[in-house]
């Protein structure tokens, strides 16, 4: 079937959930978990052919990690539906609402956006994850996972749209697109008016694509070059924990810190504990010239950095690191690297922290805090779709109301317009 | 100077901007206002060479009366921008804040944009307006109107801009692009990074270029095919008043009616009394076999309508006119050439409204009101940058709010992820 057809059909079944009640949504969602712990040999079986064939094909064995199904995670995939089923219905909500004084009622609506589209890479935990967050806000999705993950992405959908039927729901709420060829990206990009927004997970390279040849609106996820600055009035304990926990405690997530900026009042002090801390967590530090004279004076050696190092994601044990003469330069180095994402100050200092805040143009902004916290989950969404990293739309954490639009909604009895 | 010169320019004054006080920005719209009647000469002036161009070109009177300006209608900008000085700032708003159960303290703030693209035709007037309105959001602007209007807002912008200056404001917080060819267009639609949202305002067809064309993310805006549905439930004296003030009180604007669709049940009664009115009123009506006859009967004439009129936005005194079988038809009609803009139910039946609401799909659905009503000072928005036909971001008439994006904030006392 063409990604045409698929967009159509999406639209048909999008109308259909556009006004399903929550009950009934609710229900399908507890379906599909049923059916997926249900179906996990199926699915396990299916998932093993994708993992033959990354290893012939040379895959990393961390690549492959992220794609191997085995009955736990099949479990926690469905545990995650049910969540989501446990979390209030955004459609329906008043935004705001009022009488206006020619006696019109006017309220705001959040409403479903209609058909979403994911383009995704290889962890096959997304697809399930995606559909559920999708059609519980009352929209259809079209599922682009990586061609590595086909068959378990085969499986899971197929296991998905039966639970959906079966509770009343079109089969087509999901759909998995192609998957074989990039045409079916670049069909998905271009289907205008079939397709609501599209929204690409996975490294920096997709993103980019997707936002240049999309005609689709495009909301941008998940590049985060993260920062975190040690201020001239940082609790310097405070900061080595936060350095460490946001460089090391999960590297390879976009939430994760790239960068260190160390005011340089403080930062022979801290470089002295921070470089040899980061050295026995095995991290690199790619540094400046005071950051290297600091690694020579402690024993630790410290990579020279370049300018392509400070605007890098390493997603890595590495980070790139530099002496700021004040908060300005700390504020300019992050507005010209920085991807807006997540960026810490730790500071005692009151109106550095406000300063900070105030000038740091990003989806989130920490003050003695690691950058980590930047999840849906963990600022208590329940769920989360991606990070936006764009202004538009949505930004930072996306939970269930930023996969609605809303609708205005006028009641008179006979008004017209003088 | 290039657009990208104009863009880096642009995105320092943002920074300005985005840490500007309320006090400040109210202070240099009010400046800006005191300055176009101080300069109204040199404006009215340079709008006459704008004129006489127009004239020499053979442009329609119609076109030329929206170019003119005059000391009233200059009066009338200054006006504008005081206004928006009084309206609240949406800059700081906390859309929500909690602390989370491990005493993070998490906030939602509203920001500014950033850099906002206005692409706009002939009316000099939006020259003030779109600047005023991105001003207090405390966005940069981006201004490319229309080169027949060039003398016009080139005076225009250099009023602003030293109004701005003077206010201690960065006169780059509004520049006006180019404008004599469309390479200017081209590269704002490419200056991703420097731009952060385009909104182009003015015909379908500039519309759909940008929205096809742009990398920069845009609102699309004012398409409006809208519908006036007269239910078997109606009154139909309320319906015939509706639908005439929907289609004639401004029929070249956004919010006027293009279509009506009349139940079967009542089609002979009210097309009896609406044919003749909208003929009275100096309206063509384009109907399908059944409301000819019913003009037939009446001896008013009734034009054939074609598979395009029902997609056609007139903005002119026409109409395309339909019967059909029911609410499901009548939604299904919508659904097919609708453009998502404002949708009129006439009904006195609660089910009926409550179905219309719920399934048609569209930035405003009204019941029993005129679609006229669709727009930012009715909304009680105070003031208007345009209306979104689109889902993301914005929806239906967008003020100062839609201007701006989130930034979360997060603040504790050393927190780190377990």
């Amino acid at each position: 079937m063409s990604v045409r057809e698929q967009g159509q059909r999406a639209r048909k079944a999008a109308t259909v959930l556009a006004t399903a009640s929550r009950a009934t949504k609710d229900a399908a969602l507890r379906a599909m978990a049923d059916a997926l712990v249900a179906r996990t040999p199926e699915i396990v079986e299916a998932n093993a052919d994708d993992v033959a064939r990354a290893r012939e094909a040379g895959t990393p064995d961390h690549i492959i990690d992220r794609l191997r199904l085995d009955a736990t995670r099949v479990a926690a995939m469905a545990d995650g539906l049910r969540e989501v089923a446990g979390l209030p219905d955004p459609v329906g909500e008043v935004v705001r609402g009022t009488v206006l004084p020619n006696g019109l009622e006017l309220r705001q609506l959040r409403v479903p956006l209609g058909v979403i589209g994911i383009i995704y890479e290889a962890r096959p935990n997304v697809t399930a994850d995606a559909a559920g967050l999708c059609l519980k806000a009352g929209n259809a999705v079209l599922l682009r996972g990586s061609s590595s993950a086909r068959s378990s992405n085969t499986a899971i959908v197929a296991t998905l749209r039966d639970a959906a039927e079966a509770s009343g729901l079109p089969a087509d709420s999901v759909q998995l697109v192609g998957g074989e060829s990039h045409e079916d990206v670049k069909q998905l990009m271009r289907a205008r008016g079939l397709v609501d927004v599209l929204i690409p997970r996975g490294g920096a390279g997709l993103i980019r694509s997707v936002v240049e040849e999309s005609t689709v609106p495009v909301i941008e996820t998940g590049v985060g070059n993260c920062h975190v600055y040690v201020d001239a009035a940082a609790d310097l304990g405070m900061a080595l924990e936060i350095l460490l926990n946001a460089k090391v405690q999960r590297p390879s997530v976009c939430n994760a810190a790239e960068s260190l900026l160390v005011h340089k009042d403080v930062a022979d002090e801290f470089l002295a504990a921070a470089l040899p801390a980061l050295r026995d967590a095995g991290v690199t530090v790619h540094g400046t010239a005071e950051v290297r004279a600091a690694g020579d004076r402690s024993g630790v050696e410290v990579v020279p950095v370049t300018e392509e190092d400070f605007g890098t994601e390493y997603l890595s044990l590495d980070i790139s690191a530099a002496v700021v003469d004040s908060l300005d330069a700390a504020v300019a180095h992050i507005r010209e690297y920085g991807s807006g994402h997540s960026e810490a100050i730790v500071t005692g200092s009151q109106p550095a922290a406000r300063r900070f805040v105030a000038e740091v143009d990003a989806a989130a902004v920490l003050v003695n805090a690691s950058t980590r916290f930047t999840d849906g989950g963990q600022f208590g969404f329940g769920a989360e779709i991606g990070i936006s990293t764009q202004k538009l739309h949505a930004r930072g954490p996306m939970g269930l109301p930023e996969l609605t639009s809303t609708k205005y909604v006028v009641v008179g009895d006979g008004h017209v317009r003088p």
